[in-house]
Protein backbone atom coordinates (compact mmCIF):
# COMPACT_ATOMS: atom_id res chain seq x y z
CA UNK A 1 0.00 0.00 0.00
CA UNK A 2 1.18 3.47 -0.96
CA UNK A 3 1.45 5.80 1.74
CA UNK A 4 0.92 9.26 1.53
CA UNK A 5 3.29 11.14 3.66
CA UNK A 6 3.64 14.35 3.87
CA UNK A 7 6.09 17.03 2.97
CA UNK A 8 5.81 20.84 3.84
CA UNK A 9 9.97 21.10 2.40
CA UNK A 10 8.36 24.04 0.23
CA UNK A 11 7.22 25.99 2.96
CA UNK A 12 8.88 28.77 5.14
CA UNK A 13 7.90 30.58 8.60
CA UNK A 14 6.91 34.14 7.84
CA UNK A 15 5.87 33.31 4.41
CA UNK A 16 2.00 32.54 4.07
CA UNK A 17 1.30 29.41 1.82
CA UNK A 18 -1.54 31.64 0.28
CA UNK A 19 -0.83 35.31 -0.78
CA UNK A 20 -4.16 35.88 -0.85
CA UNK A 21 -4.77 36.60 2.64
CA UNK A 22 -7.33 34.02 3.05
CA UNK A 23 -8.36 33.41 7.05
CA UNK A 24 -10.47 30.25 7.60
CA UNK A 25 -12.06 28.77 10.24
CA UNK A 26 -13.03 25.11 11.25
CA UNK A 27 -15.75 24.92 13.82
CA UNK A 28 -17.65 22.30 15.78
CA UNK A 29 -21.03 22.76 16.94
CA UNK A 30 -21.88 20.51 19.44
CA UNK A 31 -26.16 20.74 21.15
CA UNK A 32 -26.26 18.63 23.99
CA UNK A 33 -29.65 17.33 22.73
CA UNK A 34 -30.96 14.34 21.54
CA UNK A 35 -32.17 16.68 18.09
CA UNK A 36 -28.46 17.41 17.86
CA UNK A 37 -28.40 16.60 14.14
CA UNK A 38 -31.36 18.44 13.05
CA UNK A 39 -30.07 21.67 14.83
CA UNK A 40 -26.22 20.90 13.59
CA UNK A 41 -27.97 20.72 10.25
CA UNK A 42 -30.26 22.88 10.17
CA UNK A 43 -27.77 25.82 11.23
CA UNK A 44 -25.52 25.26 8.53
CA UNK A 45 -27.99 24.83 5.81
CA UNK A 46 -29.84 28.43 7.01
CA UNK A 47 -26.29 30.08 6.81
CA UNK A 48 -25.57 32.58 3.09
CA UNK A 49 -22.56 30.63 2.20
CA UNK A 50 -22.24 32.82 -1.21
CA UNK A 51 -19.40 35.27 0.18
CA UNK A 52 -17.24 32.23 1.80
CA UNK A 53 -15.93 28.51 0.57
CA UNK A 54 -17.68 26.17 2.72
CA UNK A 55 -16.66 22.06 3.29
CA UNK A 56 -18.50 20.08 5.35
CA UNK A 57 -17.75 16.62 6.33
CA UNK A 58 -18.63 14.17 9.41
CA UNK A 59 -15.53 16.06 11.74
CA UNK A 60 -16.04 20.01 11.40
CA UNK A 61 -17.13 22.12 8.71
CA UNK A 62 -14.68 24.90 7.20
CA UNK A 63 -15.38 28.38 5.90
CA UNK A 64 -12.67 30.35 3.88
CA UNK A 65 -12.48 33.53 2.57
CA UNK A 66 -12.07 37.44 3.26
CA UNK A 67 -11.96 38.35 7.64
CA UNK A 68 -15.36 39.83 7.65
CA UNK A 69 -17.24 36.91 5.57
CA UNK A 70 -15.53 33.95 7.41
CA UNK A 71 -16.91 35.47 11.20
CA UNK A 72 -19.94 36.97 9.75
CA UNK A 73 -20.92 33.09 8.09
CA UNK A 74 -18.91 31.50 11.88
CA UNK A 75 -20.75 33.67 13.98
CA UNK A 76 -24.26 32.79 11.46
CA UNK A 77 -23.97 29.40 11.62
CA UNK A 78 -23.73 29.12 16.02
CA UNK A 79 -26.68 31.91 16.47
CA UNK A 80 -28.92 29.88 14.32
CA UNK A 81 -28.13 27.25 16.11
CA UNK A 82 -29.09 28.54 19.25
CA UNK A 83 -32.44 27.18 20.52
CA UNK A 84 -34.25 27.88 23.97
CA UNK A 85 -32.87 26.00 26.76
CA UNK A 86 -30.49 23.74 24.69
CA UNK A 87 -26.79 23.89 26.46
CA UNK A 88 -24.42 23.74 23.31
CA UNK A 89 -20.97 24.40 22.33
CA UNK A 90 -19.28 26.01 19.69
CA UNK A 91 -15.20 24.87 19.34
CA UNK A 92 -13.61 26.68 16.61
CA UNK A 93 -10.03 27.48 14.94
CA UNK A 94 -9.03 30.80 13.11
CA UNK A 95 -6.28 30.82 11.42
CA UNK A 96 -4.50 32.95 9.13
CA UNK A 97 -0.82 32.65 7.04
CA UNK A 98 -0.11 29.11 7.37
CA UNK A 99 3.41 28.27 4.96
CA UNK A 100 1.29 25.43 4.53
CA UNK A 101 -1.57 26.99 2.89
CA UNK A 102 -2.60 27.60 -0.76
CA UNK A 103 -4.34 29.82 -2.90
CA UNK A 104 -7.17 27.58 -3.34
CA UNK A 105 -10.69 26.74 -2.07
CA UNK A 106 -11.19 30.16 -0.91
CA UNK A 107 -14.16 32.50 -2.04
CA UNK A 108 -13.18 36.42 -1.78
CA UNK A 109 -15.84 38.57 -2.98
CA UNK A 110 -14.81 41.90 -1.84
CA UNK A 111 -18.37 43.52 -1.69
CA UNK A 112 -20.55 43.16 1.25
CA UNK A 113 -18.73 40.45 2.62
CA UNK A 114 -20.84 40.55 6.19
CA UNK A 115 -23.69 39.07 4.27
CA UNK A 116 -25.57 37.05 7.22
CA UNK A 117 -25.25 40.50 9.46
CA UNK A 118 -29.14 41.48 8.78
CA UNK A 119 -30.80 38.20 9.30
CA UNK A 120 -28.07 37.55 12.59
CA UNK A 121 -28.30 40.69 14.12
CA UNK A 122 -31.31 40.25 16.12
CA UNK A 123 -30.58 36.54 17.88
CA UNK A 124 -28.36 37.42 20.90
CA UNK A 125 -27.99 35.18 24.20
CA UNK A 126 -25.29 34.87 26.81
CA UNK A 127 -22.53 32.92 26.32
CA UNK A 128 -19.20 31.68 28.89
CA UNK A 129 -16.05 30.36 27.24
CA UNK A 130 -12.87 30.46 26.28
CA UNK A 131 -9.83 31.60 23.73
CA UNK A 132 -6.06 31.12 23.29
CA UNK A 133 -4.26 32.39 20.56
CA UNK A 134 -0.87 30.99 18.87
CA UNK A 135 1.23 33.73 17.13
CA UNK A 136 3.75 31.63 15.17
CA UNK A 137 7.22 32.37 14.38
CA UNK A 138 7.17 35.57 16.46
CA UNK A 139 9.74 36.26 18.91
CA UNK A 140 7.49 38.52 20.83
CA UNK A 141 4.21 37.08 21.24
CA UNK A 142 3.22 37.18 25.02
CA UNK A 143 3.19 40.73 23.85
CA UNK A 144 0.94 40.23 21.44
CA UNK A 145 -1.39 38.11 23.38
CA UNK A 146 -1.23 40.63 26.21
CA UNK A 147 -2.52 43.52 23.79
CA UNK A 148 -5.63 41.80 22.78
CA UNK A 149 -6.52 40.14 26.25
CA UNK A 150 -6.21 43.84 27.63
CA UNK A 151 -8.34 45.35 24.91
CA UNK A 152 -10.87 42.03 25.91
CA UNK A 153 -10.56 43.21 29.97
CA UNK A 154 -12.29 46.94 28.57
CA UNK A 155 -14.55 45.75 26.33
CA UNK A 156 -16.18 43.83 29.77
CA UNK A 157 -16.30 40.05 27.75
CA UNK A 158 -12.49 38.74 29.15
CA UNK A 159 -13.60 37.50 32.43
CA UNK A 160 -10.33 36.00 33.95
CA UNK A 161 -7.66 33.66 32.93
CA UNK A 162 -6.64 30.54 33.52
CA UNK A 163 -4.32 27.53 32.49
CA UNK A 164 -4.29 27.34 29.14
CA UNK A 165 -6.59 30.27 28.08
CA UNK A 166 -8.07 33.46 28.57
CA UNK A 167 -11.92 33.22 29.43
CA UNK A 168 -14.89 34.68 27.81
CA UNK A 169 -18.34 36.15 29.14
CA UNK A 170 -20.69 38.10 27.33
CA UNK A 171 -23.43 38.42 24.97
CA UNK A 172 -22.64 36.16 21.90
CA UNK A 173 -22.57 39.82 19.68
CA UNK A 174 -20.17 41.26 21.73
CA UNK A 175 -17.90 37.98 22.36
CA UNK A 176 -17.67 37.24 18.34
CA UNK A 177 -17.14 41.33 18.36
CA UNK A 178 -14.30 41.13 20.41
CA UNK A 179 -13.08 37.60 18.60
CA UNK A 180 -12.83 39.19 14.95
CA UNK A 181 -11.09 41.99 16.57
CA UNK A 182 -8.16 39.36 18.22
CA UNK A 183 -7.72 37.88 14.44
CA UNK A 184 -7.70 41.36 13.41
CA UNK A 185 -5.02 42.84 15.00
CA UNK A 186 -2.62 40.01 15.35
CA UNK A 187 -3.36 39.12 11.61
CA UNK A 188 -2.22 42.52 11.26
CA UNK A 189 0.68 42.07 13.63
CA UNK A 190 1.93 38.64 12.49
CA UNK A 191 2.69 36.55 9.58
CA UNK A 192 0.75 33.66 10.77
CA UNK A 193 -1.40 32.80 13.98
CA UNK A 194 -3.87 30.79 15.46
CA UNK A 195 -6.84 31.37 17.46
CA UNK A 196 -8.50 28.67 18.69
CA UNK A 197 -12.04 29.46 21.16
CA UNK A 198 -14.60 27.24 22.84
CA UNK A 199 -18.00 29.16 23.75
CA UNK A 200 -21.05 27.54 25.93
CA UNK A 201 -24.67 29.16 25.43
CA UNK A 202 -27.52 27.54 28.36
CA UNK A 203 -24.75 26.24 30.82
CA UNK A 204 -26.56 24.79 33.34
CA UNK A 205 -26.60 26.63 36.94
CA UNK A 206 -24.77 24.57 39.92
CA UNK A 207 -22.20 23.44 41.66
CA UNK A 208 -20.45 21.14 39.96
CA UNK B 1 -13.17 49.62 39.09
CA UNK B 2 -10.11 48.39 38.61
CA UNK B 3 -9.15 46.43 35.97
CA UNK B 4 -7.00 43.40 36.28
CA UNK B 5 -4.52 44.27 32.95
CA UNK B 6 -2.01 40.96 32.40
CA UNK B 7 1.73 41.87 32.12
CA UNK B 8 3.36 39.14 30.34
CA UNK B 9 6.80 41.37 31.42
CA UNK B 10 8.48 38.07 32.82
CA UNK B 11 7.93 35.73 29.97
CA UNK B 12 10.50 34.76 27.22
CA UNK B 13 10.08 32.80 24.53
CA UNK B 14 12.01 29.47 25.02
CA UNK B 15 11.95 29.48 28.92
CA UNK B 16 9.17 27.72 30.13
CA UNK B 17 7.59 29.49 33.18
CA UNK B 18 7.53 26.03 35.12
CA UNK B 19 10.83 24.35 35.68
CA UNK B 20 9.13 21.40 36.32
CA UNK B 21 8.07 19.84 33.17
CA UNK B 22 4.78 20.20 33.77
CA UNK B 23 2.31 19.16 31.09
CA UNK B 24 -1.45 20.31 31.10
CA UNK B 25 -4.88 19.58 29.27
CA UNK B 26 -7.77 21.39 29.55
CA UNK B 27 -10.80 19.75 27.85
CA UNK B 28 -14.55 19.67 27.41
CA UNK B 29 -16.74 16.31 26.91
CA UNK B 30 -19.73 17.22 24.51
CA UNK B 31 -21.93 14.16 24.94
CA UNK B 32 -24.94 15.20 22.62
CA UNK B 33 -27.49 13.88 24.42
CA UNK B 34 -30.58 15.08 26.69
CA UNK B 35 -28.66 13.23 29.32
CA UNK B 36 -25.41 15.10 28.59
CA UNK B 37 -25.17 16.82 32.27
CA UNK B 38 -25.20 12.89 34.08
CA UNK B 39 -22.98 11.70 31.49
CA UNK B 40 -20.05 14.57 32.08
CA UNK B 41 -19.98 14.85 35.72
CA UNK B 42 -20.67 11.12 35.88
CA UNK B 43 -17.11 10.25 33.68
CA UNK B 44 -15.09 13.19 35.41
CA UNK B 45 -16.23 12.34 38.75
CA UNK B 46 -15.10 8.42 37.97
CA UNK B 47 -11.40 9.19 36.61
CA UNK B 48 -8.75 8.81 39.56
CA UNK B 49 -6.95 12.21 40.05
CA UNK B 50 -4.55 11.07 42.37
CA UNK B 51 -1.84 11.52 40.10
CA UNK B 52 -2.80 14.89 38.26
CA UNK B 53 -3.74 18.34 39.37
CA UNK B 54 -7.71 18.62 39.01
CA UNK B 55 -10.25 21.67 38.73
CA UNK B 56 -13.45 21.60 36.82
CA UNK B 57 -15.52 24.54 36.29
CA UNK B 58 -18.43 25.86 33.86
CA UNK B 59 -16.16 26.50 31.23
CA UNK B 60 -14.13 23.48 31.08
CA UNK B 61 -12.06 20.95 32.95
CA UNK B 62 -7.85 21.54 33.29
CA UNK B 63 -5.83 18.08 34.21
CA UNK B 64 -2.05 19.04 35.10
CA UNK B 65 1.35 16.73 36.26
CA UNK B 66 3.48 14.40 34.48
CA UNK B 67 3.12 13.93 30.96
CA UNK B 68 1.86 10.11 31.14
CA UNK B 69 -0.44 11.26 34.12
CA UNK B 70 -2.28 13.82 32.46
CA UNK B 71 -3.06 11.45 29.20
CA UNK B 72 -3.83 8.98 31.17
CA UNK B 73 -6.53 10.75 33.18
CA UNK B 74 -7.88 12.66 29.88
CA UNK B 75 -8.37 9.31 28.29
CA UNK B 76 -10.20 7.79 31.39
CA UNK B 77 -12.24 10.88 30.84
CA UNK B 78 -13.51 10.62 27.72
CA UNK B 79 -14.05 6.45 28.00
CA UNK B 80 -15.60 7.02 30.67
CA UNK B 81 -18.57 8.96 28.98
CA UNK B 82 -18.81 6.88 26.25
CA UNK B 83 -22.64 5.54 25.66
CA UNK B 84 -23.28 3.28 23.32
CA UNK B 85 -25.12 5.16 20.46
CA UNK B 86 -24.49 8.82 22.25
CA UNK B 87 -22.74 10.74 19.45
CA UNK B 88 -19.61 12.81 21.64
CA UNK B 89 -17.39 15.22 21.12
CA UNK B 90 -13.87 15.42 22.81
CA UNK B 91 -12.03 19.04 22.45
CA UNK B 92 -9.03 19.04 24.50
CA UNK B 93 -5.58 21.17 24.53
CA UNK B 94 -2.57 20.09 25.74
CA UNK B 95 -0.10 22.10 26.56
CA UNK B 96 3.64 22.34 27.76
CA UNK B 97 6.42 24.92 28.34
CA UNK B 98 4.61 27.68 28.58
CA UNK B 99 6.07 30.57 28.84
CA UNK B 100 3.61 31.89 31.29
CA UNK B 101 3.26 28.93 33.22
CA UNK B 102 4.14 28.52 36.96
CA UNK B 103 5.26 26.03 39.36
CA UNK B 104 2.11 25.81 40.73
CA UNK B 105 -1.15 23.94 40.43
CA UNK B 106 0.14 20.20 39.78
CA UNK B 107 0.50 17.10 40.91
CA UNK B 108 3.60 15.74 40.10
CA UNK B 109 4.04 11.69 41.85
CA UNK B 110 6.57 10.01 40.25
CA UNK B 111 5.58 6.29 40.85
CA UNK B 112 2.90 4.96 38.59
CA UNK B 113 1.11 7.61 36.71
CA UNK B 114 -1.02 5.62 34.46
CA UNK B 115 -3.35 4.88 37.61
CA UNK B 116 -6.78 4.69 35.39
CA UNK B 117 -5.37 2.49 32.90
CA UNK B 118 -6.17 -0.94 34.57
CA UNK B 119 -9.61 0.26 34.63
CA UNK B 120 -9.74 1.74 30.94
CA UNK B 121 -7.75 -0.65 28.42
CA UNK B 122 -10.89 -2.62 28.02
CA UNK B 123 -13.04 0.72 26.92
CA UNK B 124 -12.14 1.09 23.32
CA UNK B 125 -14.73 2.34 20.42
CA UNK B 126 -14.08 3.63 16.97
CA UNK B 127 -13.18 7.73 16.57
CA UNK B 128 -12.58 10.20 14.07
CA UNK B 129 -11.47 13.81 14.33
CA UNK B 130 -8.48 16.00 14.07
CA UNK B 131 -5.18 17.59 15.53
CA UNK B 132 -3.39 20.17 14.94
CA UNK B 133 0.47 21.60 16.40
CA UNK B 134 1.71 24.21 16.88
CA UNK B 135 5.18 24.60 18.23
CA UNK B 136 5.85 27.87 19.57
CA UNK B 137 8.70 30.28 19.01
CA UNK B 138 10.21 27.91 16.59
CA UNK B 139 11.46 28.56 13.23
CA UNK B 140 11.17 24.93 12.03
CA UNK B 141 7.73 24.08 13.24
CA UNK B 142 6.83 22.45 9.65
CA UNK B 143 9.62 19.82 10.32
CA UNK B 144 8.59 18.87 13.81
CA UNK B 145 4.83 18.76 12.38
CA UNK B 146 5.91 16.63 8.94
CA UNK B 147 7.89 14.03 10.89
CA UNK B 148 4.83 13.32 13.92
CA UNK B 149 2.18 13.19 10.96
CA UNK B 150 4.51 10.76 8.95
CA UNK B 151 4.45 8.58 12.46
CA UNK B 152 0.38 8.86 12.27
CA UNK B 153 0.20 7.56 8.38
CA UNK B 154 2.44 4.35 9.65
CA UNK B 155 0.43 3.63 12.29
CA UNK B 156 -2.71 3.84 10.48
CA UNK B 157 -4.58 6.57 12.60
CA UNK B 158 -3.66 9.55 10.51
CA UNK B 159 -6.05 9.52 7.68
CA UNK B 160 -5.94 12.78 5.58
CA UNK B 161 -5.02 16.11 6.37
CA UNK B 162 -7.09 19.17 5.80
CA UNK B 163 -7.32 23.02 6.04
CA UNK B 164 -5.97 23.88 9.90
CA UNK B 165 -5.67 20.14 10.50
CA UNK B 166 -4.80 16.80 10.44
CA UNK B 167 -7.57 14.03 10.37
CA UNK B 168 -7.36 11.43 12.51
CA UNK B 169 -9.24 7.50 12.78
CA UNK B 170 -9.18 4.70 14.28
CA UNK B 171 -9.90 2.86 17.78
CA UNK B 172 -10.01 5.53 20.85
CA UNK B 173 -6.74 3.48 22.69
CA UNK B 174 -5.05 3.89 19.42
CA UNK B 175 -5.73 7.58 18.75
CA UNK B 176 -4.88 8.11 22.53
CA UNK B 177 -1.59 6.48 21.84
CA UNK B 178 -0.52 8.29 19.11
CA UNK B 179 -1.80 11.68 20.51
CA UNK B 180 0.40 11.10 23.75
CA UNK B 181 3.30 10.04 21.16
CA UNK B 182 2.56 13.43 19.59
CA UNK B 183 2.77 15.43 22.49
CA UNK B 184 5.77 13.31 24.28
CA UNK B 185 7.71 13.75 20.59
CA UNK B 186 7.29 17.44 20.03
CA UNK B 187 7.80 17.95 23.91
CA UNK B 188 11.00 16.99 23.18
CA UNK B 189 11.99 18.86 20.80
CA UNK B 190 10.53 22.30 21.36
CA UNK B 191 10.18 24.38 24.55
CA UNK B 192 6.42 25.27 24.40
CA UNK B 193 3.73 23.53 22.36
CA UNK B 194 0.26 23.60 22.18
CA UNK B 195 -1.79 20.47 20.67
CA UNK B 196 -5.40 20.23 20.34
CA UNK B 197 -7.49 18.05 19.00
CA UNK B 198 -11.40 17.23 18.40
CA UNK B 199 -12.54 13.21 18.62
CA UNK B 200 -16.25 11.90 17.92
CA UNK B 201 -17.61 9.03 18.65
CA UNK B 202 -20.73 7.29 17.46
CA UNK B 203 -20.95 10.16 14.35
CA UNK B 204 -24.12 9.83 12.41
CA UNK B 205 -23.64 7.98 9.06
CA UNK B 206 -24.86 9.15 5.87
CA UNK B 207 -24.87 12.01 3.88
CA UNK B 208 -24.43 15.31 5.06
Amino acid sequence: MQKNYVNYGNCSVGKPGSTLEITGARFNLSPMSDDFKSIILGAIKQVDLSKVWAETDHISTVYRGKEEAVFDALKAAFLYAYKEGVHMTLESTISKGCPGDTDSDYTLELDDPRVNQAETEAIDFPVIGKFALYPMGSDNYMATIAKVVNEGIDRGVVTGSGHYGTNLGGSAQDVFDYLEYVSHTVGSEVSHYISQFTLHCNVPEGDI
